[in-house]
């Protein structure tokens, strides 16, 4: 029997049933350009008027059902992949013969797309069989087919159809044949990775170890030699293939800059950047290779050290979607999009394989309840791709440098990434609730679960039901006991103290865990304290100076123009607030703030002036109230903020 | 016998004398090709790469006398007339034979490439005369023609040669012939404004009220179609005259959004919009027209109480070098061209030929003191497009959206607009230190002059010698008087009081200017205090929350890390700074400011931590050292600020 873990949190469960229920059939109808998703243009002039999909129908057409054109990215065959993993993933959950079906008829028809020799893109397929494989630096060939990859284990794991593992492995065929140290062959990465990771999951469900030498060959020769890139462009031009002028190829944004092994900063494309550190970590701690290893975790403290945002976000620039230099975190620019934040989950999880650190957790933690569910609407219908900390919806319509900073969720995207994979993450939650480290069961993340782990030979079951987030307390159950076993429960950093209850005596605190020592069946109880918790910003970040971010529990809290009025940035925090219970007609129930404050006010004498000397400051007192940072911008259109200055 | 100022001030002969001995013979250089410009690519990474300027060369090629092809913006000939402009402005204020020859020499090349209809401009004369008059939301043909009528008559008043002002009237008859109301004639105006504000200068040495017409015409066609741009590109397409996709025209951005008699807002490029608003104000001065100052007015105001940052600059978002909204001045990313600046100089002088008031002559001090001069090195050499309040030399190297943001002035640049503007500005100085409205003369700028004014049907000489502008005290001799004349002095609003001595009897305060009747030939003296001046910025500017900065006299100041050390984010002034006389190496002889202040320190505790809860920051006292703004990033290549925290 293999570790298994069932989810029954009702804050979770929530998810997967918008997940279910919205979600999955509403992008099963853009893939299909079924939705009707013109009426959104009305919706707001902030919002981004949706495109069609087309990436079903590239399929059509590249299968040979259909004349046709190629629509959309070089990428759009990811977004049925990451859909077909979510809906996998979902089905786990939820078995459901409607959606069974929807997922075989896709199958059938990537299979049917697929080209003889394994080849699979439609863009290429359809529109330039003359370039496969010879324009890596955009093409995203691999980094689709590490999609197709992730949901065809996902495929089979849920309904045990090997159709698209079979299809995977004829790719990854495919892949080896043009690929690799031997004369004549391709001697790069994709520009984008995900192959890497795609890979590990692939050995996982097979076995096969020339798939983890595979990930690790494509992590091994991304930078090695910088001039790749160019070179496949240069000898296009040679053959014929392809003319006009060479584009500027930014290789720091593809972190091809340098070889892997000797990259120590987080640099480029943050999603890039952190599915390739999660790559690193999976094939360190398959392959032991230590190297590798303190390699991802360089990469991981100049992340978490210097480039978080406290919401859990990445990427302090639009321009490249980019990490930019430490310690510089704009709250109002920066781009933190909803899937790099994924992939710092992804990234987190891979190093808890190589070594138990609680800060692995944390981070964990506080993507999955800040960064990652502020992407979606709790509609399930709406999006966002960029998480900021500062929103001015005039700043968003009037200037050109925050137009990617939108005041509420889009209902879909022309580059439509961030949904579907904010699908397939929820829908497989259960992988980070706990681990299993040189034989002790560490508890990651506290919400109701079921699981049943295989631990020093034994087979047992740990049920957890939690007050969490919103309160502290929770029950752990252990049954199955035969002899002892070590649990370690974090300590979360949030709480600034606990009580626990029948544990017996094997008791002790170690580097931010609970050890506990179990011999007998029974129910542990913890009872984490939830303080309100003002964070500072190293004084390094300029814009965070004098201000404060606000957490309890697992969830950073903002200000919403909707409880304060507008001009955030004139209000000051003045004490400590305190958690009140709030029920919404939107939001429904969440652990609201409350703090005593002040606002600055904009007295007449400022009328027709736009500098006064001599000027004294005029304030009032006001209650203000923060809200869970996730739930920002489901009520209506205003300013948000998450840094707020403390006097 | 006309009015008649002579500069004689050393802050200001400083720079004309630089402008004679270093930027002109540079930029000729330059023009021609043969500045050594390669060493500077070495000078700095964060320093452009200059690129060559052909601006001489595709006049040489159009004139037929050499074939090739046209090389640079489709406005390179401006670089030209600007460098022409300055030259001729620079010879009446310091004669030179050498001088004009070259001026001589380039007025003929001019007259050799214009085309026989009296056309001008290299671009399509060389690569596309099929496309003249018809791409002109690009074309820059009128704006070129603009800067060559500017030129002409430069030339025309320094040299008497009338041979470039018949090359503009023969090149205006051919605008005349292309652009009006009549059946079959384009009914649009070039996408850059600065025709408009040519053809008044025109109009002063001819007398001819044609080019008052025309340029009132230009200004009121604007915007009356706001598909006219599009409509050109249709029509080619229809012609077979281009081909490809129509380009996305931001209407706004040319100010061509709506009639421009209807505009109230300063929208769009910040350049265009003000040589736009100068040339209503001097049509309106010239017409009466009421109805165009009163729109002219409104645009000031949007900009004056609602869009101005405190150095003068104007321009929040280097995306289409453009204003955004009411109160959005960011301190970081704002672009604050040197031209705008300078056009916002041109558009204050202009309105005061309406109207009286103070405002407009305090707008002109601060461009001048600040933002214009603030893009000039002290060596003549190198310049600043862009005029930030606060610099980190970090962002400008890693944050793409900082990248315009340079930390030291680079040679030349590709799009050479800025040296040039500053010189022909600088180098006319005089026309700005007084205005003659309703039979007073009014004293706008304190500087050492010598002027001969006809008043009230007298001539009489006016002297001043000041000890400004970092002293407040000034002299000033009036000979020649018969009867008495009213003289109104600035009361500048920087000075907290004044004394005055020898005034006579007849003195009172009017509207900001001390309005004495002088009936005898006499030197009065006026002392003003100079006091450190805190500004506070109106509470909508977000990024001034708890800011101030400061001036004295007619300096704005600046903290240097050259002078503070570095992290200028975390120092916050604690007490009123005093002023300092301070002389140095590079800098010269100026008063700096000093005052106490506090500095956080980053301690221990943030060694390996990005966030921290229950912090008490650390700080420790220091004292803070301001130099005026127009002075920074002569030193050495650091951090810059503007607004400082206010504790």
């Amino acid at each position: 029997m293999k570790s298994a873990v069932s989810i029954t949190d009702p804050f979770w469960t929530t998810y997967t049933k918008l997940i279910r229920k919205e979600m999955i059939p509403y992008q099963w109808d853009v893939l299909h350009d079924n939705a009707d998703i013109s009426i959104e243009k009305e919706r707001d002039d902030n919002g981004i008027p949706s495109e069609k999909s087309n990436a079903i129908e590239n399929l059509i057409i590249a299968s040979g059902q259909k004349e046709g054109n190629h629509y959309g990215w070089l990428f759009q065959d990811s977004d049925v992949y990451k859909w077909l993993e979510s809906a996998a993933n979902s089905y786990l959950l939820h078995p459901d013969e409607n959606l069974l079906e929807m997922m075989s008829e896709v199958a059938v028809l990537i299979e049917e797309a697929q080209d003889e020799d394994g080849y699979l893109s439609t863009y290429y397929q359809i529109e330039r069989p003359d370039l496969k494989f010879k324009r890596l630096f955009e093409s995203h060939e691999l980094y689709c087919a590490g999609h197709l990859i992730e949901a065809a284990v996902a495929h089979y794991k849920a309904t045990g159809s090997k159709k698209l593992i079979d299809v995977s492995q004829k790719l990854v065929s495919c892949i080896q044949q043009h690929f690799g140290v031997e004369e004549g062959k391709i001697k790069g990465a994709d520009g984008h990775q995900e192959i890497e990771l795609a890979l590990i999951r692939l050995y996982e469900v097979t076995g096969k170890e020339e798939y983890v030498e595979l990930s690790s060959w494509f992590l091994k020769i991304r930078g090695e030699d910088p001039d790749f890139y160019l070179k496949q462009l240069v000898e296009n031009k040679k053959e014929g293939l392809s003319t006009g002028d060479f584009p500027h190829i930014d290789l720091k944004y593809l972190q091809a800059h340098k070889p892997v092994l000797e990259q120590d900063e987080a640099v480029g494309h943050a999603v890039r950047l952190v599915y390739m550190a999660a790559a690193m970590a999976e094939v360190a701690a398959i392959k032991n290779d230590e190297k590798l290893f303190s390699t991802a975790r360089k990469i991981w403290d100049n992340i978490i050290k210097k480039r978080l945002y406290i919401t859990g976000g990445i990427g302090s620039t639009v321009r490249g979607e980019a990490f930019t230099f430490d310690y510089d975190l704009p709250n109002d620019t920066m781009y933190c999009e909803t899937c790099a934040s994924i992939g710092l989950l992804f990234f987190a999880k891979a190093m808890m394989k190589n070594e138990i650190d609680v800060e692995y957790a944390e981070i964990m933690e506080k993507m999955l309840y800040n960064s990652i569910i502020s992407g979606v609407a709790l509609d399930g219908k709406h999006f966002f791709y960029v998480n900021p900390l500062e929103v001015d919806p005039k700043a968003s319509a009037h200037d050109p440098g925050k137009s990617h900073v939108k005041p509420i969720r889009p209902s879909w995207f022309g580059c439509a990434c961030c949904p579907p994979n904010v699908a397939r993450t929820l829908t497989s939650l259960s992988q980070y609730i706990s681990d299993i480290f040189e034989n002790k069961l560490y508890i990651q993340l506290y919400q109701d679960f079921e699981g049943s782990f295989k631990l020093e030979e034994q087979s047992l079951s740990v049920s957890m039901t939690t007050e969490l987030p919103y309160k502290g307390k929770s029950k752990v159950s252990f049954t199955g006991i035969e002899h002892p076993i070590t649990v370690c429960f974090r300590l979360p950093a949030w709480s600034s103290g606990y009580n626990v209850h029948n544990a017996g005596e094997y008791v002790s605190e170690q580097d931010g865990y609970l050890e506990i020592t179990i011999d007998l069946d029974k129910t542990i109880e913890i009872d984490f304290e939830l303080p309100v918790i003002e964070w500072h910003a190293h004084p390094s970040v300029k814009d965070n100076f004098n201000k404060v971010a606000l957490q309890r529990g697992p969830f950073v809290y903002c200000l919403e123009e909707e409880d304060n009025g507008s001009d955030l940035h004139l209000m000051s925090l003045t004490d400590k607030p305190l958690a009140v219970e709030v029920n919404d007609p939107v939001l429904s129930h969440y652990v609201g703030l409350k703090g005593k404050g002040e606002r600055q006010l904009i007295d007449n004498t400022w009328q027709k002036q736009l500098y006064q000397s001599d000027v004294t400051p005029v304030t009032e007192e006001m209650d203000l109230s923060f809200i869970p940072y996730y739930l920002w911008a489901n009520r209506s259109i205003g300013e948000m903020r998450v840094w707020v200055t403390r006097q």
